[in-house]
C-alpha cells in the first residue's frame, strides 16, 4: 500500500490545491504559526484574531467604565439570543430559534427533559446513540431518572428504525466524536416523527464543519458546543435550538430568571418568556460569550457549502497521503470513505496510539488520542491547508515507521 | 430629622474615617474613576486591575499558542476546584469543598436536588425563603416538580421554626437582595438539622462583604455568585459548596463528564469523582473563569473581618449622612439598623424610586432600583470610601428635594 515514490506528486498536488482554495485567505483571520500543524480544531478551535481586541474593549470600557450600565447599553443582556442568531445560519436555522449559554451537558439536560414533556402521553423510553460522547449518555440517564423514563442505547444509524410507540425522544450525535461518521439527520428525524417521538441532535462535531439543516430536516431540539469548529475559545458557551413551532410548549427544567417574561419585575412566580429566550437560565458568562461573538466574525462571507467542499477535499487528500506514505498495515481507517458518511475528521486505529500521538505532538503535529486506540485528526477548513495535511501524513508515516 | 448644619461635621468625619481606613489602599487594586460614586458592587463588582493583563495572556499564549495543550499545561482542567479553594476562605470553608462553574441558578438546582436525595426518606417538602431572589424560587419549584416534592415559602427568619418532619431541605438567602437584611445562618441551620432537614444557603449577597462560616455553622450545601462582592466580572461563574461529610452521598442531577472519576476514559457508564469535583458538569467557560481567578488577587492580605468592620462603619456613616441631609419623610430605611441583621447594602423606600435612581445615575451616583419602590446602595468595602458615602447622600438629598 505504501508508495513513497508518490511523494513528489503529493507535494505538487498540495501546492495546486492550496493555490486554488477559495478559503485560503480565511486562514489570515486566525492567529497561527507555521511551526505546528494544528489538527485538533475539532477539540479546541484556533484563536481568531478579532478576539483579543474585542475582549480588551469589553473588559476596559464595558466592564471597567460603564459597569452595570453595560447590561443595557453594551447589549450584554440580549447577547445570548443575538449570538444565537449569528450561529443560526451555520446550523440551517431561521432567526429566533437558537440561544447561547451554559455548557453542552446542561443544554442536553434542558433539551431532553423538555422533549419528553412534549412527547405524547404514556411514552416511557429515551433512545440514545449507543456510541455517544459520554456526557450525553450520562445526562440522558439523569434526565430519564428525574422524569421516570428509561434509556435505551441504540447504534445511531438504527435509531430511526428502533423508535416505536414507547419512544418519547431520541438523542443522536450528528457526527460521531470517535470515528468521524456522519449520521443521517433528515432520515432519522423523519423516522422518529413517524413513530411519534421527538428528535434531539447533538451538533458538537458537525456545526461549523459542514452544512446542518435543522429547519429543513424538521429537527425538534438541538445542542452544540462552540469551541470546536466555531472557534469560540476554551469552554465557550454552548447553544440550544428549539424549533419555532415547539417554543410555546418548551417547558424548561431549569427555568432561571433569565428566561422569565419580565426578568426585572422580580415576581415570585415564574412566567416564561416567548421564543428561544425561554432556553436561558441564569446570568450568562459575558466574557466568554462576547469572545465567541468576536470569533464568529471569521464566518463573514464564508458559506458552509464552501467549508464542506474543502473539508471533503482535505480529508480525501489526507487519506490519499497516508495511504501512499504509511507503512502497510500500520493503521486502519475508522472514518468512513463515502462522503455522505464522513464528518470533518479522520480517525485511524493503530497500535500504541497514545504513544504515537505524544510523538506526533512533539514533532509539531497536533491531533488527539481517544481510548482505546484511536488517533483523531480534525480538519478545520477555515485554516487548514493541503500542505498541512501532507506534512501531517509524512510525520505520521515517520512516527509509525519508528514504532514498527 | 434633616439637619443641614451638620454638613461640615460630616465632611470632617468622612476625611478622618478615610484617613484611618486600614483597607484604603485596596482601592488601588481596582480600575476606578473619581467622577462616579459606584454603589452597585452588589450587582456587578468593579474591575480589578489584574484582570486584563491575565486575560490577555490566557488568550494570546494559553489559547493562541498552546491551544489544546493548555487544558493540562496551563491548568485549565483543574481551574474549577483550584479557584473554589481560593473562594473557600472567604466563605469559611476548609479546602476541597467549593467548586466553581455554571450559573447560580444551575447550582441551586444541583444543590436542591442533591439535598432532597440525601434527606431522610418520606420527606415531602422544600422550604424556600419567601422573599428569595426570584430565580431561587423558580428553580426550587422546578427541582420540587422533578423530584416529587412541594415548595412551601416561609419568611427567612422563620424557616428554622417552620421545619418539621415533612421537610427535606430549605433554601435560604444569607442576605436578602432587596432589603439587605442578614439572616442567622448558624441558628437556622441548627434548627433545620434538629428537624432532620438539610440546609442550603444562597450567599450571593453576603460572600465577600462579611464573614461567612459555612463549616462552623454546619451548612450542608451552599451556592453563590462571584460577580458581586467578589468582582469576578459580568456573569462570572458561580460556585457550589458541598460539605465534606456529604460529598460521598452527593448525587448530582447534572452528572456531566467533568464530574466523572475518569473523564478522559470516555466510559459509557457514569462513575462520580470524589470530592467537590463531583459538583462539576460540562466544560467550564475558561475565559470567564480565569478572569475571576485574577480578580480574586484583590483579596491578598485582606480578611473578611476587616471587610465587615468597614462595611458596618460605611453603612452606619451613610445612614447618618442621609438622616442628616435628606428632607424629612422623603425616604424610609428598609435595611435593619442592628449590625447583626445588616448586610453590606442600604435600601431605602421612597416615592418615585425608579425616577430618583435615574437622576442619581445621571449625577454620578450609581446604585440600583428594585421594584416596586426600593433604592439599593451597595457598599463594597474594598473600594468604597467614606467620602463616597457622603457624596452619595448629598446628591440623594438634592434629588429627593427636587422630587418633593
Amino acid at each position: 500500500m505504501s508508495d513513497p515514490t508518490r511523494a513528489p506528486e503529493l507535494t505538487a498536488r498540495a501546492a495546486a490545491l492550496d493555490a486554488a482554495d477559495p478559503l485560503a485567505a480565511v486562514r489570515d483571520r486566525f492567529v497561527l504559526d507555521d511551526a505546528t500543524v494544528y489538527l485538533d480544531g475539532n477539540s479546541l478551535g484556533a484563536l481568531p484574531a478579532e478576539v483579543l481586541p474585542r475582549l480588551a474593549d469589553v473588559v476596559t470600557r464595558e466592564w471597567g467604565e460603564l459597569r452595570i450600565r453595560s447590561w443595557e447599553e453594551s447589549g450584554w443582556w440580549t447577547a445570548p439570543e443575538r449570538i444565537g442568531d449569528r450561529i443560526a445560519p451555520l446550523v440551517g436555522a431561521a432567526p429566533g430559534q437558537v440561544v447561547v449559554g451554559d455548557s453542552t451537558s446542561v443544554n442536553v439536560f434542558k433539551a431532553l427533559v423538555a422533549a419528553v414533556r412534549m412527547a405524547p402521553p404514556g411514552r416511557t423510553e429515551i433512545l440514545v446513540d449507543a456510541a455517544t460522547f459520554p456526557t450525553d449518555g450520562y445526562i440522558a440517564a439523569a434526565a430519564a431518572r428525574l422524569t421516570g423514563h428509561t434509556v435505551r442505547p441504540v447504534p445511531a444509524a438504527e435509531v430511526g428504525a428502533a423508535a416505536g410507540p414507547a419512544t418519547a425522544a431520541a438523542l443522536v450525535n450528528h457526527v460521531d466524536y470517535r470515528t468521524g461518521r456522519l449520521h443521517d439527520m433528515g432520515g432519522t428525524t423523519a423516522a422518529l416523527h413517524a413513530a411519534g417521538a421527538l428528535a434531539v441532535w447533538d451538533l458538537c462535531h458537525s456545526a461549523g464543519a459542514l452544512p446542518v439543516a435543522l429547519d429543513a430536516d424538521g429537527v425538534d431540539l438541538a445542542v452544540g458546543c462552540t469551541y470546536k469548529y466555531l472557534n469560540g475559545g476554551p469552554g465557550s458557551p454552548a447553544y440550544l435550538y428549539v424549533r419555532r413551532e415547539l417554543q410555546p410548549r418548551f417547558d424548561s427544567p431549569l427555568p432561571g430568571w433569565n428566561s422569565h417574561a419580565d426578568p426585572f419585575g422580580m415576581a415570585p412566580g415564574y412566567q416564561p418568556a416567548e421564543g428561544a429566550v425561554r432556553g436561558r437560565v441564569g446570568t450568562p458568562e459575558i466574557l466568554s460569550l462576547l469572545a465567541l461573538e468576536a470569533a464568529l466574525d471569521v464566518w463573514d462571507g464564508v458559506t458552509t457549502e464552501d467549508v464542506r467542499a474543502k473539508s471533503l477535499a482535505l480529508t480525501d487528500f489526507f487519506l490519499d497521503c497516508t495511504a501512499a506514505l504509511l507503512p502497510a498495515g500500520r493503521a486502519e481507517f475508522v472514518t468512513p470513505a463515502p462522503h455522505a458518511e464522513r464528518g470533518s475528521q479522520v480517525s485511524l486505529r493503530c497500535a500504541g496510539a497514545a504513544e504515537v500521538m505524544r510523538e506526533l505532538t512533539a514533532r509539531g503535529v497536533v491531533g488527539d488520542f481517544r481510548p482505546p486506540d484511536i488517533l483523531r485528526f480534525g480538519f478545520t477548513p477555515l485554516y487548514t491547508r493541503y500542505a498541512d495535511a501532507l506534512r501531517a501524513a509524512r510525520i505520521l508515516a515517520d512516527v509509525t515507521e519508528g514504532t514498527a
